[in-house]
């Protein structure tokens, strides 16, 4: 039983590795130039401070959740874990939201500020966002499993 | 020893209660009328669907904070709390993110999008806006120590 649970808890932890790669590998491959008349008019992630947040925090949540994939079973950092798991879940969390927030406006624009929607243009670009904050999001519900499966393993023994 | 480790937490819920109501209340009261030229300019937070979904995200933390002060101490409901206490934190941690990131294109504007800064015409409305993520930034770092020490609390009888 604790075996199933221990590969169980590998299994996601794998996925959530994969989710924030990929959410950092598209991120920061998402680029388009495109031609407006004569102007030619140039989309990066590295323009928007938010997407910017969001690569760091994927980067972030990639580094740990494959250190924690290969930490030994003895080694005392065990006990940290789930309050680590708590801490990127925010970052994560945070990124994504942010990302998202942006892309909105990027997409739908904001008519009250007067700032219009963007992707008409660059709609590869978009795209391409979309599906980064698209794996971030998946991140983020892998660890929001995680945290959820370890209070409920941690509690449930004591409070049944 | 219990006892005052259940007036900390009890204390910390209280905080957050406060965080989460202040932030929803002085979110909802932004709103600032400008007029540039002949052109009256008015900027509310329901312009702003970043603003709205904090909003929402606070109230739905203030209910909880509220109900969870109030829960009887045999109820059955305490197991989940937990649990649930990660989902809140989640979904502050998101919202502020969100009215964080449209903040600061508010704020400083983005050049590449041609999305120009509005604080320089509606100060006070930005200012109160900045309120409002600030008292809900205190909300998501209540939340975040509740977690952390609740993990420490179930977790370290276990592992030590």
């Amino acid at each position: 039983m604790a075996k199933t649970k221990g590969i169980c808890a590998l299994l996601l932890r794998a996925l959530a590795l994969a989710a924030t790669v990929v959410a950092a590998i598209v991120m920061v491959t998402s680029h388009e130039k495109s031609t407006l008349f004569t102007v030619t008019f140039e989309a990066k992630y590295s323009h928007t401070p938010a997407f910017k947040y969001f690569l760091v925090a994927n980067i972030i949540g990639a580094v740990y959740s494959f250190m924690v994939l290969f930490l030994p079973a003895e080694s005392m950092l065990w006990r940290l874990v789930v309050a680590l798991d708590v801490v990127i879940t925010m970052l994560l969390t945070s990124g994504m939201s942010a990302a998202l927030a942006i892309a909105y406006v990027g997409k739908k624009g904001n008519t009250y500020a007067g700032w219009l929607p963007i992707c008409d243009q660059v709609e590869k670009y978009c795209q391409h966002v979309g599906g980064a904050i698209a794996a971030g999001f998946a991140g983020v519900i892998i660890y929001l499993l995680l945290l959820l499966y370890s209070i409920h393993n941690v509690l449930n023994p004591l409070l049944v």
